[in-house]
């Protein structure tokens, strides 16, 4: 029943919308898992900048955590103006755009998503107009119980027009008996199972919660006057703003002129940060829990380096994933970092079509071997995953053409072997290699002459955050931290 | 309350509306009232066109009745496809698109608005999804009692996306306990108050429904297999369907492989079919109840000379719309018909300025005086009505620039001096001149040297229908068919 | 040799252009003939407009004589800014182009073209430096010896960058070995055969020629201390300027601040005023050579009932081109006049196509015949001309099935049996159904049950101009006014 | 006299072009010197993909050598197709675009250049029509003389469309008396003075030229039966072709059905080519005259560690421009190499203005350091160059908030003090720093504790052509290969 619903939603066309969408970034990188979302929000900007600029400017270091669409909603006042748009944050907002966000409150939103539900009416924040008084929301997460929570909004007449699970928890709020819109949402997050950063504003107040398990990152930044909550702390570095401390998993933040109140909304069952975060998602100068992402990643690849033991001429990474781990690798091996292949500055798009001559046309946009580097050389390459395998095997056969003696491929986390159901895109089981492959099938099938992984023990070993954290491994050991019967793969 | 809530979404912008929008023809034509929508609906198209293409085809003939936005919702077996934009057919609808709108059944809608609400959430159809099938509505028309249901629907958590009443019409539907989507359309209608013409599509099912007294018009055409509805009969003319038979007020007609069955869901407690659509509105092409509109315009001239004893060396026409009335003026009064007033071809939006030497711009741009016919004549210039006065100003002013010795304005109805609360633009009393000059006032105010008025006994004498009815004289007489309850001025 | 060079030529495409194209108007326009530009100029604007802003409203006015491109060249004291692009004049221009467009001269070009040559490249004003200073062009008409013209400058190392007559003007100026600019252009019309109403503009004058032949109208405004030249008098009357007077063919009217000053660059050699402008192609309200448009457009009506004999019931015009000669008809021949066949105010382009159920798909969109009128009549049809006769055609169709008992077809002009030489665009003679057909295989081809033509003589007797005038009437009986080697088909 | 005439070229403007450009790498960039243009040209696709898609592919490589506009001229059988569009080469051509170039034979070109003539009338390639027959000319380089030919050419009726140097060889072969296109365009080489690696393409040749002192790089490569022409190497990779051999200084290559042809047009005079290709312009993959352009960077690198004599913590780049050289001198030095600055992959544009408390925004948005490697530590910071100094300014203000104790800046390469007339955009000779400055001076005006500048002999040193070369280095020395009277600082 459910499906044909969702199914001709899915198809509602706007027309504007198409034409500029272009997921450039996320075909290229179609062998990554991919983050669904980056959220910002700040209160009380009274500086030079407008709360929307300073949103703006967010929202342009979060573009990593998604680049389908973008959208701020500002507020003056209590009059709230939105503006989204698809595309990346640059393409988005024009500058008449961010001028007429008015206002000294503004929450902002990237997001990513498969291509299947591109659709402007998915974009974020969604603004909702009830009787509790206007509310805005952004969301980075997914909620596990999102179907079954639509299902039974539809049976009681609730009308749905995106797929996201923002409009869901707007609905809970819409129905709920609380008078005062903080309170309907904070009683709706009960009805709320999976990951969730979420950022809101009312008339008069920011609000940040993160799920119970803390799946999803959420920190709060201050600048001057103002304070700030973003996905990650690259947010406050761009506007010069400071980070105070990460939002804890299971708290309500709420920001008004009073200042800054917190509470929290269940009691303490553990946390499940994303490890992926570490691994791939985050960017290289945020630090998460206290850990910077960008020497957890070269912890991982000098980890590799001691559960490996292999000779080699040379260590190449695949710029720029596999960079920080291979400088990590090199310095504790021994071994010589070598700039073996390089990273284009312009990618064009690729409506050529690869033929046979040019097979692996993707990558040659993308990457070009230094064979005068790489010519007769044992050579580790090295990179942070493997999804399906596909960008590795050309990558290796670029190497290889180039005149490669050996190429031992080095991967500085564990084999993706489980689907994600709680932000990230890998819920297509059968396209992770890992899951149907041993691997020593998967280094043949990629072309390696050998193929490692570090161990989830090593790679749990690399991340230092200040407080003790549980990690959710899930996508490595299938161990899911929530009830089984929220996980299916049909999206 | 309410009137913030509704504020601040009408301000919620989507960025590549604004863009396209461009009101043209309304900022032209402001002097007149102005429709509201067109609707128009497709069963079981089987020749060489699509039911999108036919669809497309019927709202340009259509578009006279809303030129703000257009849209279709093709219905492939179930599989509903919605394409929709800002502004007239043919720009709102690229050859792609109507491609990609495949199916055996659609509806269709074009929607003039004030400029404050203009936006893509309010374009129509709308589409629903709800646990009883989908469903796409396309209204014409304007319901009483809409603000009234939209509060007690969000008091009970429903959520708006638009301003629209159609979408007052989706939430009850979707709150009804009727299993059968079209049995909880047909349920809904009763909690209705106003003027509504109705094309609803489920995934099997075209229906087509007239509010009780018939406020605006809508009729029933055949094209070999295929059974259309469309608010006019032109609509049937340009794809070469055979007009059937109008939809009475009250009824359900509902189409479907088994062929067309009708209900009543009220008694019979009379009609009041708008007059205005005869005089202004509706294409002068299309029958309304059996009379051709031109021929009832030309009549109206007709009886207009006879109920004025006025001397002239010409009758000249405000092209186009007094040009019927015109040739029955002439003809009845003997006075030569002259085209003393060319409309032009090609008419440029002004965002250059009136200036103090150019203050009549927007006339200028429409309408050119021929001197060598006006010069030292004694005008007689006929229009179909006044509502603000200012376009009638600049004219005769032009036509007295010209050289014209006496201009002795005649309109052919009775002046205006009621707001509309059925489905035309004329809300705002203030601006109707008529509700607060006398006749003498309007014709000094316009620079006319008379100025003359249709009877509204004489206007009603010169509408010859094939049934009797009962029609709404409410602008012209105050006499509102419905509860006075519901006539409140703000929209 | 020379055409190979020109096809390449003609398929140099700068991307951005072609989406905008859209050639709404001519394609409706199929089967008249078609102008190819209008020109407008102004010198000293020095009221609240500035002289681009009066020259956008002079090519809105103008409009009619091209819709492809248009274009304004402004100068501040020297300084020139050009701004062109495809399509409508307020398409073409939004309001930040004409506010950068300073200055207190400007001169401005609309362009009709066949779409074989639609480009960029080719729209006008086109603007040169040499080392004499900047110069400015736009030009309406046809050079019979451009293409030889042409020929000889790239054999002397000239390079083309449009297939314009003006880029041959302008490479002859550039030539000439006199130093003053102004001096070079009149030295190069000494070289030019065929038919030219050019508008030039340097640092400081303003320049207006006119052919020797006077082939194309050009007229002398004024508005307070501004000097206007336009195509047509209309062009004045949208901006609140007075006629002064025309060009004479082979003058030369400079316009400094000094005023204006006139020579003659010809001896007097008769001249061939085009007759086709007062048929068809001018706006009713210009006056050309002090005969008004409209008035001889009604007198041809009324000549054209004089010559014949029949008896009808009623007479119907093609709107809008047969409406002023219908007029005129039926008050010579006392048979009514009747609005059956309307002309749709919001015309779709089609990409729809016509099936075999709507073969007449865009007549059906143009036009609107009033079945109530003309049921069981005897018509009579007006329209001005017949070009290629498919669109006379399917208009008489339309008129049968909608019960006309006979339809007679009239038309006020004789039939069009030869190619044009000198600005419009009949130049395949095959095209021209005229040309191949008597008047009875004309008759049934396009299903008329008789059809007339208005006679030459008859013509050139409704036309009262306020000087003796040659005109030209090449294209009805061949008598071309220029010595044959010119007159080629090839474009 | 030419200025005037130049300025209001440069001022002709066609819409469509503004709204696209974007010069946002060079914005990003504009502390480093510009390269003007890239070239591409293929003879006899005959595999899978057209001439005009690999042409597409080749400019995608050679990206970084020019960024505002991009074109491509495909000949089919002597039927010439152009397409160019100001902005990136995947924004600039559309699939169909690409399609709609048929042929196989095409040239293509990039183009870069100073924000004062960014128009389409100056991209490239630039298709001519002689008499001679067709030509498309596209060209990498700069002549000396290019006013100078443009005044005689003006001066003799020329009348020119752009500002490019092309035109003026265009001009060039339409007046010579050679019959020969060919021939025409060798003996107007004779009259060039400066660097121009030039592609041009007649209906049935693909020719290929280079300056007699070769100071712009060009290369043969070749593809199964096809032969190809191009700045880099990079552009034979993408494609799969083959690297043959550089065109020689002074070499004419013809390539057409019967191969590859040979000739000089000069003597032997010593060559110059730009050592900035080596240093900052020429993509990292690219061999030019044998020597890899990385391997030159990383060995610059390693001298300068030989060179300086300075204790430090740590060695960081500045991505991605020192990235290369910092390996380098890590390596040769012993002290570690740090990742201490992050560029962003995704990097808006900033209409945001920066404000008293983000001053340093294009940085911020641009290079993320982190402080947790750069706190407290003795950094030794490499670039490749420094023109203005002011990006290094800010660079070295951000690294120093993030708490380095020491930041000596290195370069690896000498101080740029004189401008470039070969092609560089560094004409302005007051804003290189280095012209102006002592060492010393420019220090601390970055902020830096020291500054150090590699040698010129250090440099040549680290360039290992395969044949003896001169190389031109007169932005660092002034000694400049070519007659002075040449040299002039306005464009």
């Amino acid at each position: 029943m459910r499906e044909s619903c969702n199914f001709s939603k899915q198809k509602n066309k706007v027309k504007q919308i198409s034409a500029d969408l272009k997921l450039t970034q996320s075909e290229l990188n179609e062998d990554k898992m991919s983050e669904e979302c980056g959220v910002f929000g700040i209160f009380n900007a009274d500086g030079d900048s407008s709360a929307a600029e300073l949103t703006y400017l967010g929202l342009i270091a979060l573009q990593h955590r998604g680049q389908e669409s973008a959208g701020i909603c500002a507020n003056h006042q209590g009059d709230f103006n939105l503006h989204k748009s698809m595309g990346l944050v640059e393409s988005a907002f024009e500058k008449e755009d961010i001028r007429n966000l008015k206002g000294e409150m503004a929450i902002g939103h990237v997001r990513y998503s498969t291509s299947g539900s591109s659709k402007l009416a998915n974009a974020q924040p969604i603004l909702i107009n009830s009787m509790k008084g206007d509310l805005a929301l952004a969301h980075n997460g997914n909620l596990a119980n999102g179907a079954e929570l639509r299902n039974n909004l539809e049976s009681n007449g609730s009308i749905f027009h995106s797929t996201l699970d923002t409009e869901v928890i707007a609905h809970l709020v819409a129905r709920s008996f609380e008078d005062d819109i903080v309170e309907a949402l904070i009683q709706s997050l009960h009805q709320l199972k999976g990951g969730f950063s979420l950022v809101a504003m009312t008339k008069d107040q920011l609000v940040a919660i993160r799920d119970p398990r803390g799946f999803r990152p959420l920190s709060i930044g201050k600048l001057d006057n103002s304070y700030i909550v973003a996905s990650e702390s690259c947010a406050f570095d761009i506007i010069g703003a400071e980070f105070v401390r990460d939002v804890a998993p299971g708290e309500v933040v709420v920001i008004d002129e009073d200042g800054i109140k917190s509470r929290r909304y269940t009691g303490e069952n553990g946390t499940s940060l994303c490890v992926f975060e570490y691994i791939y998602f985050a960017r290289p100068d945020s630090n998460i829990a206290g850990q910077n992402v960008l020497l957890a990643r070269k912890e991982m690849g000098k980890q590799l380096a001691r559960e490996m033991d292999i000779e080699a001429d040379i260590v190449v990474p695949v710029p720029d994933s596999g960079i920080a781990a291979a400088l990590g690798f090199a310095e504790e091996s021994g071994i010589p970092y070598a700039q073996g292949i390089l990273r284009n500055r312009y990618m064009g798009r690729t409506f050529i079509q690869p033929t046979q001559e040019i097979r692996d046309l993707k990558v040659r946009l993308k990457l070009s071997p230094i064979k005068e580097i790489i010519k007769d050389k044992k050579v580790i390459l090295i990179d942070d995953s493997i999804v399906r395998g596909t960008t590795s095997k050309q990558i290796i056969g670029r190497i290889k053409e180039a005149g490669a003696k050996e190429v031992h491929m080095a991967i500085s986390s564990p084999p993706v072997e489980h689907p994600c159901y709680f932000g990230l895109d890998t819920s297509r089981r059968q396209e992770l290699i890992a899951s149907r492959s041993t691997v020593e099938e998967i280094s043949e099938s990629i072309g390696a002459d050998s193929l490692h992984y570090l161990s989830q023990a090593g790679m749990l070993k690399s991340i230092k955050t200040d407080v003790e954290l549980g990690f959710c491994t899930a996508c490595f050991d299938g161990d899911y931290p929530i009830d089984s019967r929220y996980l299916s793969e049909e999206d």
